[in-house]
């Protein structure tokens, strides 16, 4: 784990709040905890994440991207579970009735136990103990916990209720009779699975293929806390990659085999061991990650999160072990990363087998499958009704229809239990809704025969990467959150171009008049590169100006000067990180700051060829 | 009204449907009015159209763009009015229990009342006229016309109820306690009246700037129809720009001052006259339209709707009646597009004056001002309390900070009433919460003095362009949805290249093997130049896969044919609208298709430069 001992959050978070980023949701009314607005620049680097993600997984692999609904019906959400599993546990204090998360308070208070000098080696270490495999422990085991420690409210020290589950999705009602409920989405997931049939279709029914969503998901916490890392309403980025169960390799895996990945293994969790690297491939082949197509995914997301600016040295794989994994999902890995949080979940990867469509088939009786063309045409025996429909249209009239379609959606042991009746009692009964129908011998017979299929239906396997885009914001701020060498007053942002909220600074050197048609025409053509800039003519020294452009993370910036009045006229390029300049022509100049903003240039290879401009740069001395 | 004679309703929402632009929510369970879900096309196209508007608004001037909570709690949307005001009104069958929205259900009967040969020409006069005055109606009006016609449900004949106001928000509750209630927001516009300090303070104190936000809002509508023009969420596009009140000109209203637009005045309306063509800035100058910023604006939005693909032959701007206006607005004109439905607003532009501002000030006590300068420092008198800091601390101690706040925060007229206290009673009680405080006399005095102000307190303009961007893009297929002469089964969707979902084809001519290197060079380096495109290797002569393409408005599409296997290799390039080909070398084709999707260069200019491609394209002869 590298060392973060110079990181100060009290000082990021300043930064962030004073400059806007973001800050509390309705803060002149009181706020309400787990709510933030994202100001001027935190809305543009999301904007900018959101469409760097696009760029790299939409477009590349050519997913298909969907923006469905927020409001759920409920049976949407009872077949995917959340109805009745979405929940968390909670206590409440007898006396305020004040709600506590159940596994954030035991840990919290082992963790104050295991803290105190006072307590002997052997409960330290049962507190430890309890709190890895605090993730994996039913409400029972919890419980068990909360009376051995006799866990009290840390705020009143007042008596606990027993555990509750608090169901974590908000509800509704929809249209104005009140009598259809809904739930705000608590993943954009969903929204994916039951457009499956649209989509397979538009992919003209052939498998694998992506669908994404880029939207928002709502979870009541029962006590937010840790600033963007736990919300109650967030935006996801999620992708459902639909596959053959039966072949979940990756045609561009090949791509990506020698990706060199921090990968923290179960078993590694369990035995006590730390977090090992690997190459995908060798992952993939010694059966560590599941298949191709979720090892692919777990290396496009490291690639991802390295382009835009996650610290690859703060960044593992961590597997989920069998206890903790969701229902569904068959291998699930979690990019963590770390900050003065700890590691922190941004990004789940899951092989979510084929639950979801099963269920969703299950609840709507439409079925959600996709055909697969077989290698070998394949015989089989088929056992099917023949009615007879002119008696069944003269017994059963207006009802014939149903009678008929319900004889032919029978299988083969429904047939030969109704040939036996027939046989038998000369008759079979048929219950539909509130109807019977009574067919007797001559109105069906039972044929035999063989038909060879060239297709069979499956239901395909879902790889799912899931992206949460505050959290990942989050650790982003941590991993650029500098300081000038010598200077801790001085701070600043090193988020990389492709992601910064403004490209680039304007700056006049004064406010002489002369410099204002050259500030003009560059932000003009700034502006016709779609290259978003600020031009900063307030007073102050340059220094000045610059250490607030580092501040909000603008990674080039230009200077109009008094050598910019004379032919040729230039201007000064210098870069955030490093703090160099270099001296450009102004003609040339807009079209470099676009390449160096969108990634098509890098700056090294810009000031190698451009004349260095010297100068100290110190606020003291220019000020 | 230009005629829309040949458009095809059914054939169009067919094409929308099977290609997967939008459809129904959650069909497979049954669906819910009101709700959409965009497929691959219409997520693309709606990314694009906001991608559009962020560079047209946002960037070209330099807003301040904002991401606010979704989830709102109640007292924000009691001071702004939606708690009590946001309502529409709805009688039930009393029988069955069936909501309708009354304004709805009066045209509608009245329509087919003045549609009856049966009706005299009397009666049909006045139905017209109160359908013309529906929208000013209030509850009792409203229930006069439901009695005098005797209006029944639709649906059953059934009597219907008394109107009831039907709130259209959605209601939640926020946190596991069940206690805090909150709203989904039916505007995204309270998010930036709520952050308005912090933007002040971003934009450095200065006046005037504006703040924009893209965002869902939800409204619980009673009964959506008309597919995506009333549905219960939508992605909005809002701007609010904030300004001196006494000062409402705009920098670049000169930039458009000639621009021509036609305009429904208030005055046309009422006289049952049309619209009429002015340029805006006669339209300013008359004080037809209130002032230049609110003109800029509505200028600015004609623009951006003609650049993504409105017809301007059906685009009007109409004038809000006084009777109908919002309770805070001082002027609003609505863009409105024709479509089948009609007329349809799809973009409000309003002076909401100071009324947002004030409300929130009023409920928080936070003080949402902006300081002016002014242009002579003004004298005035200041009368205020002088605590005597040392009594008031003995007397009240952990108390005396909030007693001497309420002291300072006393406004004149209070000082005035304290002074009088003091002086007949020789004490003066303050009430905060639940606690009372006794001044006496010598623990305060009244000063009387002279103070001189640089600055004024004002209370900020809001000019606001409101985008409703599910209602844009369904005027926009309306408006984009042709037939190709001489064959009206093949229709195809004439969106401009910057919206269009995807913007670019590439199709080998046929299955022959040596096509693929080809085309999946040219997928690589169409990804490279961020060009989203399509490869169709499907069997089908090129003629069926243009038309294909063409459906789902791809404008530019490039063949691989036997001509390209030889040196020097070449392609042919197609534009969708003119169904024109060109012959254009591979090396350089790339570049000029993303020069053509992003707007920088134009067909005519290409077609010029290349030779024509010579080949029939008829789908029955090419298949």
């Amino acid at each position: 784990m590298p060392s973060a001992a110079t990181f100060d959050r009290a000082k990021m978070e300043d930064l962030l709040k004073r400059r806007f980023f973001y800050d509390q949701s309705f803060a002149i009314y009181g706020g309400i905890t787990g709510q933030f607005d994202f100001g001027p620049m935190g809305c543009a680097l999301k904007a900018n994440i959101l469409n760097a993600w696009r760029s790299f997984f939409v477009l590349e692999e050519q997913m298909l991207e969907v923006d469905c609904s927020v409001l759920t019906p409920e049976p949407v959400l009872k077949a995917s579970g959340h109805v009745d599993r979405f929940a968390d546990l909670m206590v409440k204090d007898v006396g305020t009735g004040e709600c506590f998360r159940l596994d954030h308070l035991i840990k919290a208070h082992l963790e104050k136990v295991a803290a105190d000098k006072k307590t002997s080696s052997d409960t330290k270490a049962e507190c430890q103990d309890i709190v890895v495999k605090l993730d994996g422990m039913n409400k029972e085991e919890m419980n068990a916990v909360l009376k051995k420690f006799n866990i009290h409210s840390p705020l009143t020290g007042n008596e606990l209720t027993e555990p509750i589950e608090f169901n974590l999705m908000f509800a509704t009602q929809i249209g104005p009779s009140g009598l259809v409920k809904g739930f705000l989405r608590p993943e954009t997931a969903q929204g994916i699975f039951v457009n499956f049939k649209r989509l397979l279709e538009f992919n003209q029914g052939r498998l694998p293929f992506a669908a994404a969503q880029i939207g928002n998901a709502f979870r009541n916490e029962i006590s937010p806390r840790s600033g963007l890392i736990r919300v109650r309403e967030f935006t996801m980025a999620e992708i459902e990659h639909f596959c053959d169960p039966a072949d979940k390799s990756h045609p561009k895996f090949d791509d990506v085999r020698n990706t060199q990945m921090l990968l923290y293994s179960a078993c590694n969790q369990m035995d006590g061991k730390s977090a090992e690297l690997h190459s995908i491939g060798q992952a993939v082949d010694e059966g560590l990650v599941a298949n191709q197509t979720l090892g692919y995914f777990m290396a496009r997301i490291q690639q991802f999160l390295v382009r835009i600016g996650v610290d690859p040295t703060k960044l593992r794989f961590r597997q989920h072990m069998s206890n903790e994994m969701a229902h569904y999902a068959c291998d699930c890995w979690d990019a963590e990363m770390l900050t003065s949080y700890g590691w922190v979940e941004c990004v789940g990867c899951a092989d979510r087998s084929a639950f979801d469509l099963t269920q969703h088939t299950k609840a709507t009786g439409v079925r959600l499958a996709a055909e697969k063309k077989l290698a070998n045409p394949k015989v089989v025996d088929v056992t099917e009704c023949q009615p007879n429909k002119g008696l069944i249209g003269k017994a059963f009239k207006k009802d014939a229809k149903i009678v008929m379609d319900q004889l032919a959606a029978l299988d083969k042991e429904a047939v030969e239990e109704l040939e036996k009746r027939l046989a038998t009692d000369g008759e079979y009964v048929i219950n539909i809704g509130s109807n019977t129908f009574k067919l007797t011998a001559d109105m069906v017979s039972v044929k035999r025969s063989q038909k060879t299929l060239h297709v069979e239906e499956i239901i395909p396997s879902v790889i799912e990467p899931s992206f949460g885009i505050g959290r990942i914001m989050y650790a982003l701020f941590e991993h650029n959150f500098k300081m000038r060498e010598g200077d801790e007053q001085r701070t600043f942002l090193s988020l990389p171009p492709v992601v910064a909220p403004l490209k680039c600074s304007v700056l006049p050197l004064s406010n002489n008049t002369e410099f204002q048609p050259f500030i003009k025409q560059l932000s003009q053509e700034l502006t016709r590169l779609d290259v978003s800039h600020k031009v900063d003519d307030s007073s102050g020294s340059i220094g000045r100006r610059y250490a607030r452009t580092d501040e909000i993370a603008i990674p080039f910036g230009v200077t109009i000067d008094f050598d910019s009045l004379k032919s040729p006229h230039s201007a000064t390029l210098r870069e955030r990180d490093s703090m160099a300049q270099i001296r450009i022509s102004l003609d040339v100049l807009p079209g470099i700051v676009r390449d160096l903003a969108y990634g098509k240039t890098t700056w090294s290879a810009v000031e190698s060829k451009f004349p260095k401009f010297e100068q100290q740069e110190s606020i003291s001395k220019a000020a």
